[in-house]
């Protein structure tokens, strides 16, 4: 069957994970040490700081939650909400309806803000929906919709939210690292993302940060969080010295996955290097490039504000979608994604996410589809 | 300061990580699949039956959860707990009185059985806390009590638990691959462990296994886990084709951690090479030469019933903890553990699991600890 050492090498352009550079494969691979080694707390404490500047934002409560991304989703959710709390959910594709999933199973009401798939929520909509509800307490919306491809737009919200009182939340899983994204500038109280997408290192953290008003309300909480792994109240013993208050040391926790940070450290290192201008503007110019080619072949995007790290374009009719990826997969060695939820059978997902968004891929996946699809 | 990109090389002798061998980093840093990719499913599905043999269980609901040990604590508490259950947990460490906490969280009522810390609790205690609480859902103890160096017996356990109608829950997250631990022949229900252990891979998976009792009381739970990151209803449709039923694909639930399962696999691999007899007799031999030698300089045992894998011994009266640890850092490179809990400040803990349980590190961690104590 497979040889299950050395996988033949793909060519990720799916929803994530992204290819992850050479550079990042081998900080993985570094020696071993232990989670209170004053070598590791020196790795990570970098890590945190690369995160921050990465999020744009000066939020000391910023680390990588030692799960994927919907491990960071979780926590922002149980670190946040007690039961019977009200919270306004975007639902306008899987992850949306996922966070509501999520957050109910925290005891929240969750009111489901929908919008058909591929759409995204305007300021109007969000302020009625604040009328509707007025004891909400947290507005929760998906800035990159992977199982759409749609752009959530973000300024502005903050004001409306914070104005009745309530937290901002964002769903950054597809979009740090790829798109324009200003934690303390866009007012967002709480952020979870992934590792493997536009950071392009492998998946297994998930980056969060909290501000100040999303303290304050873990710290009036009456309840513990229903999680002990994911309690923000014991995680920053662990990531900050003294809990982020002077003085105090460290208190062990859990073991954190040290190999992972070690390529995370790398991969938030290369996209600082890069510089965040540049590697935004980078996706952008590659989406376009991307979706000329595609558009050129008469093929068509779904989402009318679609994102720049990840395409979701609709199947023509008539075309066979499992045999144009099985064939991908199997002539090219590409990956593309299959559309997901009510997107399953009508949709491809093409990722240019991170290190995969490059000219050279943009034109690979273009020459593959023109040979497949002809 | 540090140079955080190359550490120095540390021998790990302290509670977990324990040293990762020069085969596993190097699986780890392979290049990254897709999650659905059927080479990675091919990867993941051997990982799964590897695990199977390792902790002696024909159980199918055996996978790797995408988090370190606490994670699988968790991941075993939320999903067989449900409000209002009541359970008795073994509490004589650090870990019994976490899974204390966390089975509360998910608002069950905990009966604690306490005995001293590094005591072990009696066939007769656990028949008669049963007797005093019959409304028992869940015995849980932990097998390897990391924060003691106690060695739970855990042979006749569950005919007392399985009478009463209750499900027998073990933490090995210090023994599997370390020490005799036989699933099936020992009736346990759920178990979980961690990778950086006994196993000698990195942080970062907690390999579970249900049997099929488990999975009776999983399938007739009234409400959902309150986690979705760790619902075993969910995650068995994409670990198990089917979710393990005949017929059916995979259902994607998250990006599992890819690089972490190829060094897994590899870890495994490595385990079953030498096998489960010889590593499980390798493990007391060192254990037994440590203790030899450390009695040998006036250094005593902690526990009545050590661990092979965790050496638990006071600290001379007199002696600086952290200045003895810091010198076998600063100096010789080794990390021990110093006392968790009630312990700190009185013990050390000195690993010899997995790959680090060598007559090398034996021989070199006393000739150290005679030169530093001298």
């Amino acid at each position: 069957m497979f040889n299950t050492q050395f996988p033949a090498e793909r060519i990720l352009m799916g929803p994530g994970p992204s290819p992850v550079p050479a550079r990042v494969l081998r900080a993985l691979g570094a020696p071993t040490l232990g989670h209170l080694d004053p070598q590791y707390l020196a790795i990570m404490d970098e890590t945190c700081e690369l995160l921050r500047q990465v999020f744009q934002t000066r939020n000391l409560l910023t680390f990588p939650v030692s799960g994927t991304g919907m491990a960071g989703m979780e926590c922002v959710a149980v670190n946040l909400l007690e039961p019977g709390d009200e919270v306004i959910v975007g639902v306008n594709g899987v992850f949306g309806a996922r966070m509501k999933d999520v957050m109910e199973r925290c005891g929240a009401t969750v009111h489901a803000l929908e919008v058909p798939w591929g759409d995204i929520f305007s300021l109007e909509q969000i302020t009625a929906a604040l009328d509707q509800f007025p004891k909400t307490k947290v507005v929760a919306l998906v800035h990159a919709e992977t199982s759409t491809g749609a752009l959530q737009l973000l300024e502005g919200v903050a004001e409306l939210v914070h104005g009745r009182g309530a937290l901002f939340v964002v769903d950054a899983v597809t979009s740090l690292g790829g798109h324009t994204l200003l934690v303390d500038d866009w007012g967002i109280d709480a952020i979870y993302s992934g590792t493997q997408k536009c950071l392009s290192c492998p998946p297994g953290l998930s980056p969060v940060s909290f501000g100040a008003r999303a303290l304050a309300r873990m710290d009036a909480r009456k309840t513990k969080p229903q999680s002990w792994y994911l309690d923000v109240s014991l995680l920053r013993k662990y990531y900050l010295a003294g809990g982020g208050n002077s003085g105090g040391g460290r208190v062990y926790h859990h073991t954190a996955p040290i190999n992972m940070t070690y390529a995370l450290r790398e991969a938030l290192a290369i996209v600082l290097e890069e510089g965040l201008d540049a590697r935004i503007a980078r996706h952008e110019q590659m989406y376009r490039r991307l979706r000329t080619g595609l558009e050129a072949m008469g093929l068509s995007y779904i989402p009318k504000h679609s994102l720049h790290t990840l395409n979701c374009i609709g199947i023509p009719a008539g075309t066979d979608d499992a045999k144009v990826r099985r064939r991908l997969l199997e002539e090219y060695g590409i990956e593309i994604g299959a559309g997901l939820g009510v997107m399953a059978g009508k949709a491809w997902r093409i990722g240019l996410m991170g290190h995969g968004s490059t000219i050279r891929n943009v034109d690979l996946v273009l020459t593959a589809l023109r040979e497949i699809l002809k």
